[in-house]
């Protein structure tokens, strides 16, 4: 193998990763971040705290030898704990016993990354801003504060984010196809502390959903007894909306009326309300992800919005992929980029497209009972045929082996097949008289 | 009135007609042109030299007092003169008798508008490169090959074309939605000179469209007996392709072979097929056109495929509604904006998927006997009921008063409607027995 002096520009959770990756194959690289050590200064970026790690994301990490470390960082969630508008909680499990997703402090899991990577030899160097991209001569503008410099590599990589500077300069190239659209709504960040005594307020192995059509609370734990609590509102509008909560009453009357048994979980909301920003939510797709020696991977090609919680997953799993094609191919640099491109994008934006359809799922359809109903008829499908009729949250989050788009293209047929079931009269009384050996024929027929 | 110090990023088509809107309602009107004055220097810049000019750009282009010298540069195309393979020609009215679009040199014509903008007071800076614009200071960064310089104004118009450097300033604004998608084909200008006695080598009051699936030429007539070619050709790929026609050979034997009755009018093939580069065809959409006191207009904020001929129309057309804004709200800018920027951008969505769909009917239907004949059945609904049935392409090229987004819906209408009459069996002979009252009734219906 030839050793390829290699970039990546940005040092979050993507490009650490992928530097592992590429050290580990013997290359050399050098890591910039436009920030500063994360481990050394708490800097959020407007970033979420925690999120969820499940088997997209574990598999690449375990692949380089970190999952024992994993294990002492990750508080695993069961399932979904519903909380509607009078208090009433219900529990619905994500997937199979023994299946859960894991809340994962997102800086903890950067820094353990980081650490790896500097242990097998690569160099990450802070407060480097790309300024430009030469595709012609796979060359980086970087500015350190002081002075701007050139510097030449074999192969650069553009993991630097939602807003990537790399894919700025590739967006001025011919025939780059891009778009960006932002949904309605924002999302804050708020605490639920751990109590007086060190102990979660709320039950910890699950993630909490507070559903309300327009409005959804959710919060997942922390290792330290607290929650990071998210609010998804509409920026503006009719109804409640960030721009329209300002005073003090208007904050807590909005939470009494909507979120009342969190509430009381919350003796911070008024401070963490005014301390943190309402944050946009994009979806970025892009294409092709490759120019000559230069390659986007993560949320710098594809930003998905965060309600299938496989942004990170997605992310990780492109390294995954990478990888493979990189020990299929070698030192083929050119059939790597190109067989990579002309692959992972289409997955990329099947997940970009699901997690769209999952908010309204999310904040809408959980709390209603003709969809739990539904889920309930489908877990049972599940458990007469456990191979054959898998939902497809359970395909996204605990089968890796099926891609994004299969699994998009499953769910659809699905979705299609059990509407058909769900109109049928008396569902309600008569589902288990269902011929469920025809729905698996017609799920698999097509 | 309030004089407003307005600035207009980019002089061409759309800049040097609003110039001239706004100039006329008495504001003191800069234009900041990246490029050299092009009534001094011969600058195509890759875009296309002659257009179609119909009603949604004549009408503004009257109401500014243009007509009369309009008339003087335009040559009528009545209808598609198609040629097929073996060189038959057919011919195929746009409208009805009278009704045509018009053959225009976009150098003339944006020369026509400068002239008249500079009449009229404003100023036009050339060689002026937007470098950045503020949208808090309603500031220019501009660069004059020397010197940078900012510059403050009331109000900033964007019209600097789909690479636009103040839509790229507003790309990096929170929540702006945008999206730039190519085609997989590509176009190249060539030339039909006009004859040794000075004539048109083919008709002149037509559009030529040689129609071959994926390949597809056209031709527009020119003042000077001339004709502009342009080839539409994938990029690349297995059939013909711009990647592999090379060799001299290689052009001719896929003239010889796709479109053999054009060649023998293009003496100068394959030195113009050296000369002039392979463009690339963009589509951009964005949202919203407006930040503060700056507003899109024109490609800026909407590129299209030129397939329905109404790029420049449209933004004419926008250059006319944003008139028209302004002379029901007067001095108040705000709501200027809002309102335009509440109602053109649907519209402009709409034309942009239009031309996409119509590159289809132009390759590839446009040759077909069943979309002959569909044609000639709503060719004769429509002279039953001139008003109640207008073909989409009249609504588009010859009806203002109906939006873009209006001919969008009704024209899906017509197609179901239309799809209903086609498959019913025998149609070629019993097309004249329909019941065309029904079928207007089903159009008004819905």
């Amino acid at each position: 193998m030839q050793t390829k002096k290699i970039s990546i520009v940005g040092a979050g959770l993507i490009g650490s990763l992928l530097a592992i990756y590429l050290r580990k194959q013997g290359h050399e690289v050098t890591v910039f971040e436009r920030r500063q050590d994360l481990r050394k200064v708490d800097i959020s970026a407007g970033k979420s705290i925690n999120l969820a790690l499940s088997d997209r994301g574990w598999k690449p990490l375990k692949e380089v030898g970190l999952e024992e470390d994993l294990l002492k960082m990750i508080i695993p969630m069961k399932g979904r704990i519903m909380h509607d508008k009078s208090g009433q909680i219900t529990f619905q499990p994500y997937g199979k016993e023994g299946q859960a997703i894991n809340s994962i402090s997102r800086g903890g899991l950067n820094g353990l990354l980081m650490d790896k990577a500097e242990t097998l030899g690569v160099q990450f160097k802070f407060q480097y801003k790309c300024l430009d991209v030469d595709f012609e001569q796979t060359s980086l503008s970087l500015y350190d504060g002081k002075t701007n410099q050139i510097i030449k590599f074999d192969l650069i990589f553009g993991t630097d984010g939602a807003f990537s500077a790399v894919r700025a300069a590739m967006q001025k190239l011919d025939r780059f196809t891009y778009s960006q659209s932002y949904i309605p709504h924002g999302y804050k960040e708020l605490v639920i502390p751990a109590t007086e005594t060190g102990d979660f307020a709320i039950d910890k192995n699950g993630l909490h959903i507070w559903p309300r059509g327009e409005y959804m609370l959710i919060a997942l734990p922390n290792m330290d007894g607290s929650f990071t609590v998210t609010l998804f509102l509409p920026f503006e509008g009719e109804g409640y909306a960030f721009e329209s909560l300002n005073t003090d009453e208007e904050i807590l009357s909005f939470f009494q009326e909507v979120f009342p048994d969190a509430l009381k979980h919350m003796p911070t909301l008024l401070d963490d309300f005014r301390a943190n920003p309402a944050s946009s939510l994009v979806t970025v797709k892009s294409y092709p992800w490759i120019k000559n020696n230069i390659l986007l991977l993560g949320d710098a090609a594809h930003a998905v919005v965060p309600f299938y919680g496989q942004g990170m997953n997605c992310g990780f799993e492109d390294c995954f992929e990478l990888n493979q094609t990189i020990e299929k191919f070698g030192d083929d640099w050119a059939t790597i980029f190109k067989e990579f491109n002309s692959t992972r994008p289409q997955n990329a934006n099947a997940i970009a497209d699901l997690a769209l359809e999952n908010f309204v799922e999310m904040r809408d359809k959980v709390a209603d009972e003709n969809f739990l109903l539904r889920k309930k008829i489908e877990a049972h499908i599940n458990k007469l045929y456990p191979k054959r009729w898998i939902p497809q949250y359970s395909m996204v989050t605990f089968n890796s082996s099926i891609s994004y788009s299969k699994a998009m293209a499953k769910g659809k047929l699905q979705r299609k097949i059990m509407d058909k079931v769900m109109s049928s009269p008396d569902i309600t009384a008569s589902w288990k008289n269902l011929d469920f050996e025809l729905l698996i024929k017609e799920l698999e027929e097509n």
